[in-house]
């Protein structure tokens, strides 16, 4: 399965509870588009936000990410790593 | 210890091999700032690196990569995971 890398920008602020929040309503409909959401990297000073997935397409990704309430634009897949 | 995601632009067509020597290169010099280089994902296609490492601080993180040849402005602390 292909595997993705997503950031959001504006969580400036974001708390523990809140990431946990926002994980977990990208969990609870993930497996309508086939996502697998493995970990979320939050820099509350910068408001930025990186999310590790396997999808079968960025648009699956973008997809789930808008329908919990958090969409964006960036999502890369990343079929390179170290 | 800290946790860091950094992010690269420009390296459009990176291969495996690539990529694989790049982050040797930052293997080879992490231990003298005290950074822990542990994973990076590459998208070939827009060319955007992310590396995920522990060090003392954002700057530490910057010296390395600058040092190994990938210098980028883009390092963010993120301390808040799900």
């Amino acid at each position: 399965m292909p595997e993705f890398m997503d950031v959001h920008e504006g969580m400036t602020g974001i708390t523990p509870e809140g990431l946990a929040e926002a994980h977990q309503a990208d969990l609870d409909i993930q497996d309508s588009e086939g996502v697998n959401f493995k970990h979320a990297w939050a820099d509350p000073i910068t408001g930025k936000v990186f999310c590790l997935s396997e999808a079968p397409d960025a648009e699956a990704v973008k997809r789930i990410h808008e329908r919990a309430g958090h969409p964006t634009d960036q999502v890369y897949e990343v079929p390179v790593q170290a």
